[in-house]
């Protein structure tokens, strides 16, 4: 597992005058934490199968209906609601596989999802976006695409989570091409299209074939897309969600189950009650998936928090959100299934809030058994946000965490017996050969925390993490190259972009 | 372990206005994380018995000396460098007990270090302190006082560290007189003198006897008292905190044995060396205590870090210091030591970096297994500052980790299937029975984290986590009562302090 610290530091690449750490892929050599107690966890398992059987899910889908009907699911008559025996379900989610390696145009960003593999992601999906110079507003094209710049910047932000901000003013028949093409053009990372119906990803998979010049049995074998269903908790699942769905596990690309499973708001007031109901949803789209296309990659996402229960308004990196996140790595490992979870946080300024929630987040999910940290950089406001200035804060931490998991060496070199003889009491090791030979290397060089002392950072302006951050990401744009790209494919593209627009793009 | 989570909550005790959880012991029921592998861990012990035996450890003492040679340690003649057999070592550390009650002037206050308990303490020994009214300026009598009306007013913060500010504007020879005087008036929680030289400790051990009402052999059997040895590393214990430690020895009160080794400075520039040193210095000085009065209390502290090797400046919440802090515990717990780390940040702000760099020394802490957090509210700029606005994000962090020691409680009750059955698909929990008859108590509920929307939060004034905690510590403050303490007590100590300001103190 372990390599020579030096050789493994000696690749720190630097991209324009941005220190970082090299591009790499993390390991979990830790055990999990486990907050479930083995008879907790079968009690959760036991519960989601009984509300499967009993209260059963919507699936709000004629084609997704008739699939499960055909497959021995209970329907009633012109019902919408499912029931499932638990040999149905534990029979199908049986095919998932332990692992997918999903295929970047880059392969060396291919990433591997399952097993104690943790891969970190962007943030997805806000509809707003802020920086400290341009303020809060509208999520548009022009900041989606920075936003992209920054994920192919930093080696640490291993894919792109769907749109990191939503490009709110191109038209929303065609919003996906446009999407789609700077996702490719601008970063050579995994990117995932949305599940709001068929079109959208079958024009996702049109465009991941030219990028990487395969054919679609290929990219059923080498999968390289990957789409979030949060089911519409509590129990349903809505028809664009399963066109979705159905059009991905057709063409052997894995869907993330993630129930959005509020406490108090959209599921059971206690943890328990919450996780049995996202574990109850997750199965449920999993079966579903598995019904089409037997044996297809999934994932299983967690993404339970609280709400403020005065307000209703919903709460993230909580001490409750930290459990659940552990708690939702083990039912994963359970059943065999990658696991997604994701870096929130509540907070409205890029200050201690937003360090503390997301840290109660990473924390959860990493000791969790993550194996995709979805919203890893820039998810602020409860995903309400996508900031520019959070996006290096988390980039800062998210790189701690990866360095927090190299495991650590100890060898007769690295302890170090002769350096502390020579050295002897009273000394210091600053001019020892031992040093010497380390020093450049040795730790974790951070690229937003402040080590000067209080007097020099004061007479450097006494700047916050937030005010550093902002001009960290404006260097990182201004360096910014976009990643090699054959021009015949970008041509390809284009024109399928084209077509695709005259022909009207997706039905709205 | 779990008790009734309503019946939990209904504790929650409400200091005037202000929200906080109540007092209570916690546990950590998680197994902890375990960075280094077994024969990892076994190579760091064999390294650490080979420095002892093989470079030895400076004891600046005479009398240290003498015990040291009279139990067998090699000491050449006309030197203070001391070389142990590892047998010595060995048979002197198993006497410690693996667990040790301290005894609070209020017995609920009381607390155990061992085994999984887990206690959080104030920041201890900063010679600034700061806050956003005052500014940043040299600690003083004022400030201490202040500090540890927050210690007393907050449940989270179980005990004093120390001074958590130098009153450094009272005389050397009898600061400590009045700084005992107000740990023990001021609150009626732990605290701490320091080791420095002999009398400082006696002068302690009378004013603790006069507070609880009981003598030096009732002290012995129910000790009150800690005190930290922060090793001269590398391999170097001095003359005062030799005598303060054999005092402490004699009296039955636990040392905790702590040495500093930042790794690229006092100690080996890589965590395995600079874990072999704390190790070794940890030991030597055990085994001092050990032969001093055998079987007496003793704590196992780590506190290994690294240097930033540009410019010297110490790092602190670093992924190197949060590996190290659970190795410590990994060392700590192989000898069945009681456990202290700290909670520790090298900001200068109180901003996203402090809350980060925190949060890591937190999570290292708590997972590594520690049972006594030093340094758990207040600490800034690697220690150089108390501040005001630090401790009250400090006390919602640990809050927040005290909660997600909290067992889930998975019952038929918590799953709430029957209120899934009701609400249905499509649905929501606000309304429902299962939600009314738990909304007060379900979640933690934050002191400093803001859940408003955007909108609210920017018209209220976008306060940052700083500001808003400036408001808090001045309200608490604003609001504090002494605990009670019998007159008569506190006649006798103030007779005591005089007694020895007329004698003038200890010798400095």
């Amino acid at each position: 597992m372990s390599r020579d610290q030096q050789g493994r530091r000696r690749e720190r690449r630097v991209v324009g005058g941005l220190k970082q750490l090299p591009w790499r892929h993390y390991r979990n050599v830790y055990k999990p934490i486990e907050v479930l107690r083995p008879e907790q966890l079968e009690k959760i398992h036991e519960a989601s199968l009984k509300i499967l059987e009993e209260i059963g899910i919507e699936f709000l889908d004629a084609e997704a209906l008739s699939i499960l009907k055909a497959a021995g699911a209970k329907i009633e008559s012109g019902s919408q609601r499912v029931r499932f025996d638990r040999g149905l379900v534990l029979e199908s989610i049986a095919k998932v596989p332990r692992e997918v390696m999903l295929h970047a145009r880059n392969p060396e960003h291919n990433l591997t999802f399952g097993g104690n593999h943790v891969n970190f992601g962007s943030v997805a999906s806000a509809p707003n976006v802020s920086d400290m110079d341009r303020g809060r507003r509208p999520g548009n094209f022009q900041d989606y695409c920075e936003l992209l710049k920054l994920v192919q910047t930093y080696n640490i932000v291993q894919f792109t989570g769907g749109y990191p901000v939503e490009p709110a003013d191109r038209p929303p028949a065609t919003r996906h091409l446009d999407a789609h093409l700077a996702a490719i053009t601008l970063t050579d990372k995994l990117w995932h299209p949305y599940s709001l119906g068929k079109h959208r990803i079958s024009d996702a998979v049109e465009m991941i074939c030219i990028a990487r010049g395969i054919g679609k049995e290929q990219l059923k074998r080498e999968p390289s897309l990957f789409s979030i269903v949060n089911s519409n908790s509590p129990l349903r699942l809505d028809g664009p969600m399963l066109q979705g769905l159905m059009e991905m596990a057709r063409h052997g690309q894995p869907v993330v189950l993630t129930p959005f499973t509020l406490s108090g708001a959209m599921a059971p007031v206690t943890i328990a009650g919450a996780l049995a109901q996202q574990n109850a949803e997750a199965l449920a789209g999993i079966t579903m998936i598995q019904l089409v296309a037997p044996g297809v990659p999934c994932m299983y996402g967690g993404f339970t928090s609280n709400v403020d229960m005065k307000s209703g308004a919903p709460a993230f990196g909580t001490p409750e959100y930290a459990r659940a996140a552990m708690a939702g790595g083990q039912l994963a490992r359970r059943y065999g299934f990658p696991y997604r979870s994701s870096n929130a946080c509540a907070a409205n300024a890029v200050d201690a809030q937003a360090a503390y929630e997301s840290e109660m987040s990473i924390w959860g999910a990493v000791m969790g058994g993550v194996n995709m940290m979805l919203h890893g950089a820039g998810w602020m406001e409860g995903g309400l946000v996508a900031s520019f200035e959070k996006f290096i804060l988390d980039v800062e931490m998210l790189q701690m965490m990866g360095e927090f998991l190299q495991p650590l060496e100890v060898t007769d070199d690295t302890l170090g017996l002769e350096a502390m003889t020579d050295v002897g009491p009273g000394g210091h090791f600053f001019g020892t050969a031992h040093t010497m030979a380390r020093y450049e290397t040795a730790f974790y060089s951070p690229i937003l925390s402040d080590w000067r002392n209080y007097e020099s950072w004061r007479l450097a302006g006494a700047q916050t993490a937030e005010q550093r951050a902002n001009a960290i990401w404006k260097q990182a744009l201004a360096e910014f190259q976009p990643p090699p790209l054959d021009p015949a494919i970008t041509e390809a593209l284009e024109a399928f972009v084209a077509k695709r627009k005259e022909e009207g793009g997706v039905p709205t």
